[in-house]
């Protein structure tokens, strides 16, 4: 049987202006069937790196055949290059600005092209709208079978960008705030956590190869050092704390989190994305 | 011919992060075919009254092979149990924590059940986002067709929280402030109201068996008291005073409502969730 | 093969309440396969020019089978007539006070009807929540095939209300701001204007007939006049000044635009919809 066509949104417009509705209008004409899911509208104004993140932790969550459209484009109108990759967990189409950066870092890219081919545009190509002119026409012919070769010359030099800071000693592991979610719950680039009973195994996320298991550590024993404040041990679960008071955990992603009860981390502990967090073992 | 699976959304989860998204892929992942629609994710964090409120308003719209799915979880990770129930105007999995309990007072509950079957749950289940590796899963699957029953063992207990203050004297009625709307339009507890030309008839919301219009009295005649203020008359619609005044109305639910023309009663009369309102009749 | 039903919302109920997923139950209850499409759901509420301008944009990226539902309504409850319009660009459903008024200006109209006939409404109309009872019923009626005559009797004198400023002389073009999007670009009724290499023609938005390449200019020796403040020539794109810079260019629907690279021109220079805004050619 024929699958049903499948494409998500990510973009930094928001919705009150009908941008993505316009470009679901576009996709919708040349994939008539097609279901559409948003991922999120309300990444900040051109940043990238937020919306590589919030694609890291939903894509893997679809089914392979799934296209995923990224409009996050500081660079719309200049030389970057519109591109689409295709990974066995789906293909994923954008500007090539780094957004993809944490989807290669996990997937084999087995094709990488150019969205250069004039017939998968949209026939008037603006300078300033290429979501709806370039992006949308090329994911929705992709999910309609269009096969990715047929978009555009191959791109052998993607931009990406470095991985998020993630050092490791045997005294403990250095990382980074990566997010802050709308609860305030802060996320770090200290994963992937692995929890069996009371102990956690750390595997480095954001690896192509290797690495694996490097440690396994008792997790009532490590400190976490954020904001210049000590956070002792790794819970499960928020219920573990009492309202309003600070823990680390394992978020839902494998990446070491710190959160507030019923209150926001974000905000008690002043934390931004690009801070450093240790997690220390001993 | 088959029904289109029908799956609806209401959480607590914001729509910048990329949750929501990532429980769509896991339902897609298991009802390719299914229909998704939001209902709403902007309740307030871990306001469970209010999304129970705002179901309440949405389900009866919605046809009866419909699955409600309901995340406004502060309890994830500790021992409340995961729950599933199908009623004659549709099906509904979320936390049990009370978040159906106006459901429950509106419909008879046809099954109840533990969602403890893990072929209906993801793989690995986190601590910490049970909307993704329980709830939505268990949601596609009923969905899908599978039968409640094979979901896990039967509920007799499920929380629910006492229905919203509502006491009936011959003098009239008292009732609570629920909700305020988008619109500054305050919605309480005092319903249905339906209108008979200038008559407006009573009869208890929330209520399971029996009552059946407890009162009759003329909509003009009423007085209505909020916030230290008395409101005259109970009207149709906005337009019947001018720009900027104060009324009482009945509101698309049959509920009193307390309301400014092109402004907001929320704000002008400083009312929240819980505030007291009287409908004098005499 | 037979179409599947397209209706796309515009509505100013925010999301957060449950009553755009009340009227998408409406709907897929009355047409089960229906595909549903967000144009907006911010329309800053009762702002019937905002609604018109956000559809105007997004509409003409649809295919024509698509019905178009906007339920921005000031005046429900009183006289104001609900309405359908059939044009070869789409199907339009929503309250008769202007907001297709654009629509009007740029398509034919094949059919204009007030939604009277009591079978395609919900059985009980409310007097606040016309969109769940009144709207959503016919526009899922008409995308589901009923024909548009059948929804109620023709109606003569729509209303419309004057199109944006936009004066004519051989100086140049005074028009007014249109619209501010969420990255603080400023939209002006000064449009269409389409590029041919270094040269702009200029051809009159909102015009139903003629008109038609009124002027032609070097878009390097115009001057834009706003806010107090002139702006040298028309770019191509924000990356051909540098961050932080204002400047002029041509936006994505061919209307003249004023944007700060990287920044908000809207609050910049201060700029509400209406304020005055001169294209000075010389």
């Amino acid at each position: 049987m024929r699958q049903i066509p499948l494409v998500t949104l990510t973009t930094d417009f928001g919705t009150a202006d009908g941008y993505v509705g316009t470009m679901k209008g576009v996709i919708l004409s040349i994939a008539p069937d097609a279901q559409l899911v948003d991922i999120s509208h309300e990444i900040a104004p051109q940043n990238v790196r937020q919306a590589a993140y919030v694609l890291y932790t939903a894509y893997p969550f679809f089914p392979p055949h799934t296209v995923h459209l990224v409009v996050v484009d500081p660079g719309v109108g200049s030389a970057r290059r519109p591109i689409a990759l295709r990974t066995p967990a789906g293909y994923f189409v954008g500007p090539d600005n780094g957004v993809f950066s944490y989807v290669m870092a996990r997937e084999p890219v087995e094709a990488l092209v150019e969205l250069r081919d004039p017939r998968y545009r949209l026939p008037q190509v603006s300078h300033t709208f290429h979501g709806r002119d370039v992006f949308a026409p090329a994911a929705a012919h992709l999910a309609a079978g269009v096969p990715i070769t047929a978009l555009g010359p191959p791109v052998l030099d993607p931009v990406t960008f470095p991985p998020p800071c993630l050092e490791i000693t045997p005294e403990g592991i250095t990382g980074e705030v990566l997010h802050a979610d709308r609860f305030g719950n802060v996320i770090t680039s200290i994963g992937r956590l692995v929890w069996s009973e009371d102990e956690l195994s750390f595997e480095p996320a954001f690896r192509k190869a290797g690495g694996g298991g490097w440690a396994r550590f008792k997790a009532g024993e490590a400190t976490i050092v954020v904001a210049g404040r000590e956070i002792a041990g790794v819970h499960h679960t928020y219920a573990e704390v009492a309202p309003g008071d600070v823990l680390a955990l394992v978020g839902s992603e494998g990446h070491l989190e710190i959160a507030v009860r019923e209150g926001s981390a974000a905000r008690r502990l002043g934390l931004r994305s690009g801070d450093r967090v240790v997690l220390r073992l001993r």
